[in-house]
């Protein structure tokens, strides 16, 4: 009789679980972005690595639900928009941990992938009916340059215009645009346009887009998406440039310039890329995000020294980080607040890299990201948005110890990095031991630049990583105590 | 006083003209098409090159505008879509017109050009008030493969699994598609899906895809987008494939298989596909187009009995031409008609590579053509869409003449061809000449694939050619007839 009851009992409560599971299961759409080779590939591998092999090896013990034990397992399951690219999980850790492991191949555009994370729940309502429940974690991948589109929805053409000319003319950009500047300069505004001339200069304007991004190292490249076209490649609207000295033009000739005038379709082409662009995607995507993850690479600026632009890169990251912290400040301005209803909840800044500086730098790479977000962080606050600010490295490839140097103990970083390939041979490692330098806890000022005592070095992921273990990282699991644990709860 | 009387008056005219300009300028919108390597970047050069060079050594005796004289000009004007990429006229002259003549690269999604052609109107109501008017001609270009698509919207899963089992198991492809069938068929199709398994065996199945068309010269691709996917790569969407023997299974259990299993998720990706890329498609640019021109290469095809597969090959061609005919034939079906309104009226086949071949065979070619085609012209001349076969070059790389061959006078062709490369050295062209053989006038039967006796050679462009010249041709000047000369009376 007893165990019959029991039985009954049982199998009433797992039917009440099943129905409360139904209602209660949480779900979080999570967006990662920064801009590129800031990390955005192994971030998501790791990420996705440290929950589905939790158990394994892993470390998460600032990671509440694996703590207290009641996370119970993670795995990937089929994403719901069939129109994406699945981000590519199982090609990143094949790179992490071959024989000679690579960093993953950066991605080019948006990616999805879904994690279904059981957990038992302790604290809340669930408790009493269920003896699990479900987190559906949608991770969304997608170039931070996106984001920096989004200050143009406010701008004409001639404010555009105006304002890219500004920063074409400054150092470090300015002796690479001269040339450029000076052909579009000599171009008759109102004339009616060669459409093949436009498309050369546009050639132009994005191979300067790539040079300032990828040879100097700088941040603010606007418009975002000329350097990832996807299948707009060779589209016209992707073929516009800033038309330097507009301002010296009469109002109401711009105004009245026909569509078929250098400057009318310069200027049709400028309002067809927000429309279909730059809307669009925050129509489609960014609309849906609850969660919001920007990684931001700061040591890479900081060695620009060596290449003498050093305070300007700086100065570039902190106005691309600033233009795209604009997209979570809504509510302010009357233009996003109706384009875009708020949702994000939670915004995490992460310091990528940590893993390549001694770790009592941790804290001033901190400070340090703070005062680069500190403007918008202000202005986030009365917002709502729940912020935060941590030094990772997402695929830890370096080990800490400590050496002698001039009779002083100091700290050091070992890791592997590639030896210059010499002709005909192929790329080998080499182990090497330094202390990279201090990172600094504010704004860099002159001396620092002046020293320029920063040595930063590329290091390869580590040797003997598995792809049924968790990878090592630093502060991952700080990360997904942030992000997700409010939720598992 | 009578000076100034004529001024007016002209100036009234040029007015009314104007207002009339407006009023009845004309407008084509042009779709190009065929299977991929038919020939359609080629095509299109020619196309833009005849109508803008006119008057510069072109040849354009059939095409009455020029013939009567009252074509004015053409110019390329900029497109109306800007996310569309514009079609790469100046790279595909270059290549043509370079040191070593090259065919252009060709084309792997949809692009566009638009020309404008001005004339003076003779014999329509224009003339009395216009000097001039224009024809606006949009030139769209897709792939073929697209359109093989569209017989899939009629059918489930189920039907889509059963017919292209039937392919895959039947000469030629059934020995390149065992090994997949035999995986696939080891998987329980109601066990939950592995997402990673589906997308492997997604990416065997389109290295058949490219096997087929690649490698077996086959022409019944399915589904299309798999070897042109664009910015679809690595998207779920892309990532389904027949299941053999779906038919066996109970039709309720079928119904009823939960969506996360694996036939569950295939047949969810197949209507995806079919609504998001197929549908899409046609809605977007099929709609829009006026006219159409298929471009068919039948030559290879012949050419396939050196390895042995040329009747299939042939009637893979045959069937290929027949899906892609569906699309036009739209009034008959229910389906088909509810989702595209006709608006397509003139409709060219054009067998490419004319000069390929003696130009005594251009008949055979033709007469081979609409034997091909007859089916579904037969069905499409109840629809009143104008229908016309020709066998066109579009950039002719060869030139004709006779010689002796045992005693008899015969035609042949002379030209260039790229001789095999030698390790570590450049190709080199070769100037052969030769009698390709005789082109069937119907469908090729068993003697024609056992004496083997068709010796199709790909001859490289011819060197000399330039800019601002015509391009060299075979029957362009028809095929501008029949497309737009209606529109230019």
């Amino acid at each position: 009789m007893r165990s019959s009851f029991i039985k009954r009992l049982e199998k009433l409560k797992n039917k009440a679980g099943e129905l409360l599971n139904r209602t209660f299961d949480q779900h979080i759409n999570l967006a990662v972005t920064g801009l590129s080779r800031s990390g955005k590939t192994a971030f998501i591998t790791s990420l996705v690595n440290q929950l589905i092999n939790e158990g394994n090896g892993s470390k998460l013990s600032f990671f509440d639900p694996v703590h207290h034990g009641n996370f119970i397992a993670a795995k990937r399951v089929a994403q719901k928009n069939l129109s994406i690219p699945r981000f590519d999980y199982d090609n990143a850790m094949a790179s992490l941990t071959g024989e000679s492991p690579q960093w993953p191949e950066p991605t080019h555009g948006i990616s999805e992938l879904r994690l279904a994370i059981r957990y038992q729940p302790k604290n809340s309502l669930l408790k009493y009916a269920a003896d699990m429940a479900t987190l559906t974690l949608d991770i969304t991948d997608y170039p931070g340059e996106w984001l920096l589109d989004l200050p143009m929805l406010k701008q004409t053409y001639e404010q555009w215009s105006e304002q890219t000319q500004a920063l074409l003319t400054t150092k470090p950009r300015d002796e690479y645009a001269k040339a450029f500047l000076a052909k579009v300069g000599n171009i008759d505004p109102f004339a009616v346009a060669d459409e093949e001339l436009l498309a050369e200069l546009a050639r132009e304007y994005t191979e300067l887009l790539h040079t300032f991004r990828y040879k100097l190292g700088l941040s603010v490249i606007q418009p975002g998406r000329f350097i990832l076209p996807a299948e707009l490649a060779g589209a016209p609207i992707l073929e516009f440039f800033p038309f330097p000295n507009l301002t010296t033009i009469d109002g109401n000739d711009y105004q009245n310039a026909s569509d078929d005038s250098f400057i009318g379709m310069l200027r049709a082409r400028f309002l067809e890329y927000k429309e279909q662009v730059v809307k669009k995607f925050y129509r489609q995507h960014f609309l849906r995000f609850d969660r919001q993850i920007v990684l931001a690479d700061c040591l890479t600026p900081l060695n620009a020294c060596s290449i003498n632009s050093g305070p300007e890169s700086f100065a570039d990251l902190q106005l691309a980080i600033d233009m795209i912290l604009e997209s979570y400040s809504y509510g302010k301005s009357g233009l996003f607040s109706r384009l875009f209803s708020p949702r994000i909840d939670k915004l995490l800044f992460a310091a990528t890299k940590a893993d390549h500086v001694t770790s009592e730098q941790h804290a001033p790479m901190v400070s340090l990201l703070n005062q680069l977000i500190y403007k918008s962080k202000h202005s986030l606050n009365f917002e709502a948005v729940e912020m935060k600010t941590l030094a990772i490295a997402a695929v830890k490839s370096t080990n800490s110890g400590k050496s002698f140097h001039e009779g002083q103990q100091v700290s050091v970083i070992q890791g592997y990095t590639v030896k210059n390939a010499v002709e005909n041979k192929e790329n080998t490692v080499e182990k090497i031991t330094l202390f990279p330098g201090s990172v600094p806890d504010k704004l860099p000022e002159k001396e620092f630049w002046q020293q320029c005592a920063f040595n930063f070095v590329n290091f390869s992921p580590m040797s003997g990583m598995t792809k049924h273990q968790s990878l090592p990282h630093i502060r991952m699991d700080q990360v997904l105590q942030f992000l997700l644990a409010d939720k598992m709860i």
